[in-house]
Parts: structure tokens; sequence; C-alpha cells
């Protein structure tokens, strides 16, 4: 299968987790906001739970609700950090922002409580032994929290203030928690579905997220705002220190190169299998949005 | 043992527990502000957590981090609930808010990963056998989440602009979610835990929550905020339905009654072991705080 019809068929399967795991719930601005904000998106961290999953032989059915969980979390930390105290953005995926279309108080109530629905997910029965789901909501913890991606945030918003911009090992810090913790539990939530070895999977995603990263930054600087569906150039505007910043725009576009290299690199024990999470680390750092 | 003195020494365990969860963690605004949060408090649903798990013959060993679980989630709620879009609130425990003393970024941060905090506690092994954990992390997001406690909070919200005041059947269902939806799970923790039947814990706690919020509204009008710690008098400044309002001050004092007598006829089974348990609903109607 190719790596577009691959995501294609990931997106849809995680939405239809998505959609039954928010159906039957009353009517209230909050249930429909929680709906609004898992629409839409790439899915690339849903796909990368199926097709880590599919390596160590485990069946798209087996491994939803692990990629609609972790779907759940990035759509709670993206409306809250739309939020004006946060990133104060009015657009997102090309729609208005939930606190835009609804207000701050149902963006915090429907961020909450997706992080709430992305830990319930990980309790579901199909997902396999009680062992592997508790294994899998431990390290959801630790990749979400204050030593994850509240920890990247956190950080990022400390840069904002400082009196020096950030140095590369201080953004590469930044970034392995804000945008990397996720994109690492994602691709290795299969290993921990199948109870196999993690290390091929976690160097895989280490050098992946970092790429994103990279690729993010040069996106905000060549992009295009229309296809990418948010505002851009923000970075710049706000003197902050990023990867293109550092490295300069070749630098910068070698080193995600290089990044999407070791990638490939670390799915060799998976042979062929591994070719279309060998074509999303190329997508990544080509995409358009 | 005296239920003060299990209230105290529970408190102090779940401090305990939530510090060493919160030890060694980067040296940022949001680390410091969730310590801030998780400090005081009466931790009642520490409390009910341990006491119902000594109920079942567990020790409190192996049952603090499902306290101090539950203690995290309701202090992430707290911090959330304070902010500007939402109670707006200045004083909590009669101390700054985390959004006063901070701000909101952080507010929203800190509290995010306070949720976070509460899902990871109940992986720790010391909870006993994966199935019993993953039980704890699932009832745990059914309690808290858009069909417990934010599903109240949101009715709340939903009240303030409503055309006509609620009704008792209403305010009982709004009630169930904000603030009974965790004080079930922290009383049916116990039953979890030891792998036994709920149905006597969750009678308890039901009726226990519902004499808790009467008791919060009987305190709204006739507290000292001094003692309280915070502001009171707001449900009727906002014009708000509320078991006061509905059932007039002697009707909301004999019904919290009534809830606190079925709230001990539900622990008969469990003979002279459940006398903290009894004398803690008795505490939740008489308290000044």
């Amino acid at each position: 299968m190719s790596f577009s019809k691959a995501l294609t068929d990931a997106a849809a399967r995680v939405q239809g987790r998505l959609d039954a795991a928010l159906a039957d719930r009353e009517d209230l601005p909050v249930v429909h906001a929680m709906r609004y904000a898992v629409q839409g998106g790439k899915r690339l961290r849903g796909f990368l739970v199926l097709e880590s999953a599919r390596l160590h032989g485990i069946a798209p059915e087996a491994a939803v609700s692990a990629a609609a969980s972790i779907e759940a979390l990035h759509a709670y930390s993206l409306v809250h950090d739309d939020m004006p105290c946060m990133d104060d953005d009015d657009l997102r995926r090309g729609l208005p922002t939930v606190h835009r279309k609804w207000d701050e108080c149902t963006a915090v109530l429907a961020g909450d409580a997706l992080q709430t629905l992305a830990f319930e997910l990980l309790a579901d029965p199909a997902l396999g032994p009680a062992a592997v789901r508790i294994e899998l909501v431990a390290s959801l913890a630790k990749a979400s929290g204050a030593e994850g991606m509240v920890l990247g945030q956190a950080l990022d918003i400390a840069a904002e203030t400082a009196a020096v911009p950030l140095t590369l090992d201080q953004i590469t810090h930044l970034q392995a928690g804000k945008t990397g913790a996720l994109i690492r539990w994602s691709a290795e939530a299969g290993a921990i579905l199948g109870q196999a070895d993690r290390v091929p999977l976690r160097r895989y995603a280490t050098a992946l997220g970092l790429a994103f990263q990279i690729a993010d930054d040069i996106l905000d600087v060549e992009g295009d705002a229309e296809k990418a569906g948010k505002r851009l150039q923000k970075d710049a505007e706000a003197g902050k220190a990023t990867f293109v910043s550092l490295l300069g725009l070749d630098g910068a576009k070698a080193r995600a190169r290089a990044l999407v290299e070791d990638a490939e690199a670390a799915l060799a024990p998976y042979g062929p299998e591994a070719g279309t999470l060998i074509e999303a680390a190329r997508f990544v750092i080509s995409r358009e949005s």
C-alpha cells in the first residue's frame, strides 16, 4: 500500500473511532466543540500508531483506539494552544479556532475533556491485555505531561520573554518535548501493542520528530498561508530563534534531509514492510501544510 | 482511629505522594504552579480512597497513588475553574489563584499537566495488577470527562445564561457530574482496588456527593468567607438556582441530613469498620469551609 493511501485509510479509521466515542453525548457546546476539534488534520500521529502496529502483526481494529487516543490528545493541545493567553490564533486548518467559534470557556473545557478522552480510549479492551493498555497509559502520560509536551510548551513560552535567543541545543530540547514526544509515542505504540523491542521505532521517531519541527520552521518562512490553513511567519515576527534562524534555510534543509536518512536507517530491521513509514518521513519534510 | 485523625493522616500521605511525583522536574513556572496547586485542601477525596481501600484490606501504601491521583485531578479542575473565562476567582483556600499568582497561560498548562499526572499516578505498579489499574483509569476518565465532571461544569455554565432557573432535577443532574462524579470515584476506588462489589460504596458516595453540594450551597449563604478561604454569596449575586433557593434553607438542611442517613445505611454491610466514613458524611454537612 502506498503512503498516501495508508494515510487516507488511517484518517478514516481514526475519525470513525473518534465519532463513535463522541456519539450519544448530551447536546452541549462543549460536546459540539470536541467533535469540531477532532475533525480534519493529517492524522500523521494516528497513522504512525496504525503502521507501527502493522509492523508487529497487529490488525488496525486492534490498534485504532490508540490511534484515536493520540489524535484526541493532539487536538486538546491545539485547542488550548490556540487560546488568547497562549498563541492567540484565530485559524486552525483553515477554520475558526474553538475559542473564536465558541468562547474561551468552551475551549478550556473541550480541551480538558479531549485529554480525558485520550486516556479513556486507551482503556479500550480491544487494545489487548491490561498490561499493554496500562503501559500505553503510562507512556502517554510521560509523553504529554510536564516532562513531555507541556514541558516543551512551557519552555517555548519562557523563550518568548528570554533576554537571549535559545541555542541549537535548547531548541532541540524544547522541540523534543513540544512536538517530538507525541510523535515518539505514536511510533512506539505499535511496539508496545506487539510487546516487542521499542528501540528501532524510537530511533526512527526521534529523527522523524526533529525533522518534522525543522520542516515546520521552514514552512513558517517559505510556506503559503492558504495551503497551510494557519498564520505563518509568526516566529520571525516574534524574533524567536528557530532551526532556520540558527542553521540558515539551506542548513535547516540539509539537517532535515540527514534526519530523514537516519529515520530510514532505523527501520532497516523491519525490511520492506516499513516502506510506508519511510515514505512518511520523506513526506514530513516535503509537506506544504 | 477518629475521622479527624484519619483525614489528617490521609492528607499527609497524599501530599507526600504528590511531592514525590513532582520532584526532580525542570525549574519552570508551570512546575512551580503545579506544586502550588496541589498544596492544602481538606483532601476529602484522597481520604475516601484510602478509607474505602482499608475496608477491603488494602494498605495505605498500596492505595496512596490512587488517592494522589484524584487530588491531582481535583486540583486541575480548580485551577481551570478559577480562570477569568470560567468562575474568575482571585482566591482559593485563602491564597491567590494560579492565574493571579502567575498568569493565564501558566494556569492552562499547569491544569493540563495536573490532569496528565492524575492518569500517570494510576499506572503506578504499587496499585496492584494491571487489570485493576486500567479499570481505575477507565472509571476516572468516565467520572472526570464530558460524561462526568466536565459535563457538570458545562451544564453549570449553560445555566448561567438560561432564560429560566434550573429545576431541582436539573440541579441534581448537574451536581451529580460537577462534584458528585469525583466523590463517587473516590469512594468506589477501594472496591476497585479490592476487586470487590462496588454497590454499597456507590450508594454511600452518591448520597455523600449530593449532601456535599447541598452543604456547599448552604455555606455559600451562611458561611464566613474568611473561614471558607474563598468568595461567598456568588450564586445569589448571579441569580442562580441552588438547593437553597429551591428548597429553602431549612428544607436544604433537612435534605442534607436525610442524605447523610442514607449514606450511613449504605455502609451497614461493612459494620463498625466503616465508622470513619460515616463520620466523614456527618462532617461534610457541618463543615465551615
